[in-house]
């Protein structure tokens, strides 16, 4: 019996909005695309630091998001491979994830699925900082993103311990491509950095599209 | 050593974001009122269904909140007496806690602190009704939020088991009046409903201020 006297006892609950799902599109709840709840990225091509955490590098970097009327600042990026997060069970061969925080501390994560296809020139150039061998700059960063900025939203966690949960999650329903070359190089540095898919738990998950 | 072979090993780190705090205004990040980030209220009169729950009684209503271009449903609102949270260490008699569900899940509670001064109408209605003499309505609703909504604004948690954590607060800085005698009416049913406060954890609070 829970009582006011004795509020050490409580115990939060936790562990029911995991990441990452998979995305079943039927359920999904569809949304109008609209002014209000667009997507705009404007970040900058500079790399602050490098970091090798938790089975991958953390490309930290600076640049805002504005997202569904709200700022959001980029804090870093990194990637996983195989794709964590899956549509209608299909897993993807990369998924890009850009970390922001809101004005608030809420923790807002830009996800990118990408397929083998032709080479990625921002892909290329934070490839070539991971084996070594660039600059501090990315200066296609905009080609990790596709054109059109249709999105799932939904609230999640991190991937990675501490696993925070009530992150909110906005990811591109448009892939873009990677050369199978590029793959393999990620995948030598960094060979399956992927959590298992958590469950859904009934989740309310947004398809936001025009 | 935690590693991707051996996820089950991995813990949700939880318990940083818990409510209620003592919000210092001091350290407050200030952040000026403008037309994005206010607070539109529209809330019906008729009470849905009223529940028992943790020393407490939970008015189930309908209506919407408008915060920051988001449109959030209510779900309910209930009273804690004293206040829960506290400004620079001071406590009011009475914290009103109305929750909303946000379109993709996500919990916002707005706040609103009540002092000894002259009788609520609003208060009255739902006071009426949890001595079991009232009808099915609050017809003066709006009596329970100041004019000015000016608020404080951080991440926290339910205050009552299962203390979901990642809860969006708003909380009015201008308060609002209740009698002695409402108070003693309330204390009468629910007597110190008051969750002990939390540590703030360096948490970003906001104070949305015209």
């Amino acid at each position: 019996m829970l009582t006011y006297e004795k509020q050490e006892e409580w115990k939060i609950i936790t562990g029911f909005m995991q990441s990452p799902i998979d995305i079943k599109t039927a359920s999904c709840k569809k949304m109008r695309l609209s002014g209000k709840n667009q997507i705009h990225l404007n970040y900058n091509q500079q790399i602050e630091a490098v970091e090798e955490f938790f089975y991958n590098h953390i490309f930290h970097s600076l640049g805002q998001a504005e997202i569904w009327s709200r700022k959001y600042d980029l804090v870093q990026y990194h990637f996983h491979a195989p794709s964590e997060h899956a549509i209608d069970g299909k897993k993807f061969d990369l998924e890009g994830h850009f970390v922001h925080t809101g004005k608030n501390g809420q923790l807002a994560v830009i996800g990118v699925f990408f397929t083998i296809g032709k080479e990625n020139q921002a892909f290329e150039e934070v490839l070539l900082k991971m084996e070594g061998k660039s600059t501090f700059e990315v200066k296609h960063i905009m080609d990790f993103f596709p054109e059109n900025k249709q999105y799932y939203h939904y609230l999640g966690s991190l991937t990675t311990p501490p696993l925070t949960e009530s992150v909110e999650w906005f990811i591109f329903k448009e892939t873009k491509e990677i050369s199978l070359h590029q793959l393999k190089r990620f995948e030598k540095i960094h060979n399956c950095n992927c959590r298992n898919l958590q469950p859904e738990h009934a989740r309310l998950i947004l398809d936001v599209t025009e």
